[in-house]
């Protein structure tokens, strides 16, 4: 490194901090003109790009005493690289923009750079650019590129008769930051995935093969998701609360805190799991959990009824 | 409007907030999918695609009393779209991310928006997706995607002998940005240059065609970014003073701040002009101002000499 071990960002200057974060991104075959131009310059072949958008904010996404600066890395990561996957995409390219304190640890912005990179390397994509600034807090801006070979799965397909589907772990994160919240640090599995979450990379597109006809990835809650598929199909959507497994430390956690340990399954976000709609119940594939039916309407229900605990996540 | 004209953020909720949002940015036919599911979808051709981001955060970037809702979108758009001006491309497609406090007036979101359509028709681009969320103060983070038919135009081709060359304002918003500084609101025209720059669009993909060898955008200052060019290409530039005609408000700034005016045009960042490389004097197209010189070496001098004025902008 070309500054100290304990140097702050405006220690290590913006150009010197930016040659050893891009020293952390491998850049794959796509990519002819890496971090460093005014642009990047990515091959293409004919056919769809994917695209979209993510803002992390300090104090609102994480918190820089609950999580380390490498869990932040690959969550950053992981929120985009699913709704790649929930179009049954497959992620290519990200770019990244790190607003940040100016005595922030360089050191910690590289822990994220390595966390983000790992991450990414799991599903072979490129970090490929980015832009690092001032700001009084972190705040994490990522915009992901990818590629869909059939056609993409929307929001808005899902049909009367179809079963709904979901694939992942779901309710872990939740119950991980309640736990968080109240001061506690285990059962360590759910902060664990609160503070990397897994999502099922190779479902989307396993999921878009099998004919699936609408899919989102739970990022603000079971119920919360499932309603954008509703109103973006025009359907109704009722989930059968049968049909999830409550895992243990689901159970312990709920009982701890007193909850119904079903309120983090089903308000739940940021496990990034898939939920899908299949032609049919035949058409699910092997490792997705059937959990609802379409019908026609409009709305969620759970069991028919109503849900009255909560449902998802608002941002204002 | 589904909320009032006084609403802030909050009160109109994100979703509320979104679609009216959404409404103000027009989809072009290569948009297959835009905003509203996981990701968007657009159609390309084989080829290149170029991507850059860049991160706005208020007090830093910009300033709420200073500029209007509006003319922050347009800037927001502009300094992108140039970056895919300064490849020689043409931007396409790009992706809002805004973090605002929740006391943010709505119309000041809707407004900002508006302005940043606004720009985005000048070049045909649509906004195909984002995100909406909270914090402290407004970040804006823009990604921008375009399509280069020739070959992309790096900063790393200059070569010994080639004849530096500019196109568009240098230094009035450098000018303005002063202006605004001290407190004072003229000369308007410096300050509108601040507020709105005004990138000259066709000018990089004209050069590209004329065969630049480099060429960059001037967001940095003048003479830092022919340094990004010089340590890209590994060679030295001369700037010619002499090239430059000081406009007449330039001048009258100078004279009340007790300034040498040359020194916003050296520099001054933030018109977003364009700086390239040719490989001989009769290469520069009809419009660009030939200030300077390549040569082996390295670094950037003034007439021969090291420039002892500002010579950018640093972000640490």
């Amino acid at each position: 490194m070309p500054f100290p071990h304990d140097a702050t960002l405006a220690d290590a200057g913006e150009f010197g901090l930016i040659s050893e974060l891009v020293a952390l991104f491998p850049q794959g075959e796509h990519v002819l003109v890496g971090p460093g131009d005014d642009a990047a310059v990515l091959r293409v072949r004919n056919g769809h790009v994917v695209v979209s958008t993510d803002l992390l904010v300090e104090g609102n996404h994480f918190r820089r005493d609950w999580s380390s600066a490498e869990d932040i890395g690959h969550r950053a990561a992981a929120q985009n690289l699913s709704d790649i996957n929930a179009m049954g995409g497959r992620a290519t390219s990200l770019t990244i923009g790190l607003a940040a304190p100016a005595d922030l640890p360089a050191a910690w912005a590289l822990d994220f750079a390595r966390g983000f990179a790992d991450e990414c390397s799991l599903v072979g994509a490129s970090v490929v650019g980015g832009d690092l600034t001032r700001s009084d807090k972190v705040v994490i801006a990522v915009t992901v590129l990818g590629s869909v070979t059939a056609s993409p799965v929307l929001r808005s397909g899902a049909r009367p008769g179809d079963t709904l589907a979901l694939f992942g772990r779901q309710g872990w994160a939740a119950g991980g930051l309640a736990v968080l919240g109240r001061g506690f640090r285990s059962p360590k599995v759910l902060v664990d995935a609160y503070k990397r979450p897994e999502p099922p990379y190779d479902a989307g597109r396993v999921a878009a093969e099998a004919g699936a006809t609408a899919m989102i990835d739970v990022s603000d809650g079971l119920l919360a998701d499932a309603g954008h598929i509703a109103s973006a199909s025009g359907v109704a959507i009722d989930v059968h609360a049968a049909a999830f497994d409550i895992a243990e430390p689901l159970q312990a956690v709920g009982a701890a805190l007193g909850a119904d340990p079903l309120q983090f399954i089903l308000g739940g976000g940021e496990d990034h799991s898939l939920l899908a709609t299949f032609p049919d119940a035949l058409a699910v594939p092997t490792g997705w959990l059937r959990v609802g039916t379409v019908a026609e309407g409009s709305g969620v229900t759970v069991d028919g009824a109503e849900y009255d605990g909560p449902t998802g996540w608002t941002h204002f």
